[in-house]
């Protein structure tokens, strides 16, 4: 397999660029996270996506403790390819570990951060931490 | 008015976060910029996105010079408070400075970037630079 398509990717100066899941479908963004090379090459080569966790310094095959797997069915990238963008299908519908559906379920409402989205899943049974 | 709601952000060392412009309606996910305080606090005041241009250390209100808008209808954030996702409605059509409506022009079909999304606009005429 080619890796010539990786070359194309401006990585930063970790090595790293934004990964943005929106899910087939509904269109929700459900997250953004970090990828390296070798996590990209991954997501294309299993068709999972696999990121990078900051906090852990390590590959973070998302989904491999929860369950909660995203099949990914494109891989996009953007203008100055430093921004790639997943279209993803979420099993078992909780991408964010705080067991709601995605990560954005907080809205600024007249100053106010209000909750927008319920937490669907006990977030102490997923084990999803990035 | 209150800017509390600025503290419970986790900017980044150099003082930023990414941005998600997602397109009202269609949930299509225009670009990605970035976003320090004050921007962020600007898009709140104005309701027009504001950004900050990493390429040129300064605020970018998007569309100035071309008159290509965002309309800002909210303004989320993610579970860490390190990512905002903004609801937005893109005057003029044309988010990227490409000419394209969108940023994610670029497919990976079998190890090569597809060219999905045609120009619509001279790029030339837009003035539209990050």
């Amino acid at each position: 397999m080619s890796k010539d398509w990786l070359d194309m990717i401006k990585w930063d100066d970790r090595g790293l660029v934004p990964a943005i899941a929106q899910e087939m479908g509904s269109g929700k963004v459900l997250m953004l996270s970090w990828m390296n090379r070798e996590s990209l090459q991954l997501t294309r080569k299993t068709g999972h996506a696999v990121y990078w966790s900051r906090s852990r310094n390590a590959l973070w095959h998302k989904g491999e403790a929860s369950g909660h797997w995203q099949v990914v069915h494109a891989i996009q990238v953007d203008c100055d390819a430093d921004v790639v963008l997943l279209e993803v299908e979420q099993k078992g519908s909780i991408a964010c570990h705080t067991g709601r559906h995605n990560c954005f379920f907080r809205e600024l409402h007249a100053d106010q951060w209000v909750e927008i989205a319920p937490v669907l899943k006990d977030p102490d049974t997923i084990y999803n931490q990035s």
